[in-house]
């Protein structure tokens, strides 16, 4: 965007703006979890990635709820955000020999990716709430709340058993 | 890294790849706080831009001290993701005319930032935990509790009256 004029205007813009980041970076994030569920070695992690390809399809429909709800089209804008956070997922998952180190890397890989969306829906419903898109905040906070819980269930599954179980390897 | 080669073996590869991960985006947001700072309307805003480049700093000092006690050497490795998350903070700077909701979308990219960096000393963490680097822990959770303080303070600033300010404009 704007590479040759001041393109967002006032807090709309950037409130529309952000929701396209985001749109983005879902897509991004739908096309690269079917790989990592598939390089996955732990079952619960596995199914922890097959359960939040589901949940991230569930919230691209939410965000086309919301483009639709202020009447502006439902498109995504380039977030090198997410691009960065992704390339690095794949190059660390290509650097990983063995198997249970690879799933730690894998969950680490996965929370960035999380914290990325936790921060930038924690933004967005701020900004729904000032303006007044209250459908909107309702629909982005339910994001949100499953990205939490997702980073939380990566934190115990972490915590758990898979990073041990590669510190043994 | 890794471009031929499985070059991560062990937790403890992973650890030091994951500290020089870190230890470049570090330096990356070194560099790009004082820019963050200088664009800032609001004086509180400019003055926590200010007072976390201090922190960084003493961040990177604290990061050079875990390298040595773990007897590697203190460098970075491109992280992908810092340069996305900064670029597309570059890019917001840009392409944001109003002052007041240049302020707004400051807060959202340096959230962003310190998000990056929770998910990361996170991990750190966890692994200087498990693999008993007793002392790398404790210098690591201290940078993680800085970071997660930023954050706070980001969130009630923009909750407080940045926004406000920005959604009048």
């Amino acid at each position: 965007m704007g590479l040759f004029s001041k393109d967002i205007q006032t807090m709309d813009d950037l409130f529309v703006h952000t929701l396209r980041d985001i749109y983005y970076a879902e897509n991004q994030i739908e096309k690269a979890l079917p790989k990592m569920a598939k390089k996955a070695v732990d079952p619960a992690l596995k199914a922890g990635f097959e359960k939040h390809l589901e949940e991230t399809k569930g919230q691209i429909t939410r965000l086309d709820e919301v483009f639709e709800g202020l009447g502006v089209k439902a498109k995504g804008v380039t977030c090198e955000a997410i691009d960065g956070i992704i390339k690095e997922a794949e190059s660390i998952m290509h650097d990983v020999a063995d198997k249970d180190v690879l799933d730690a890397a894998m969950i680490a890989a996965a929370q960035a990716v999380e914290h990325y969306e936790i921060t930038r829906y924690g933004t967005l419903c701020t900004w729904a709430d000032q303006l007044g898109h209250r459908d909107a905040a309702k629909l982005l906070r339910k994001t949100l709340a499953e990205e939490e819980a997702t980073d939380e269930k990566l934190t115990m599954l972490a915590k758990s058993h898979v990073n041990d179980d590669a510190a043994a390897a």
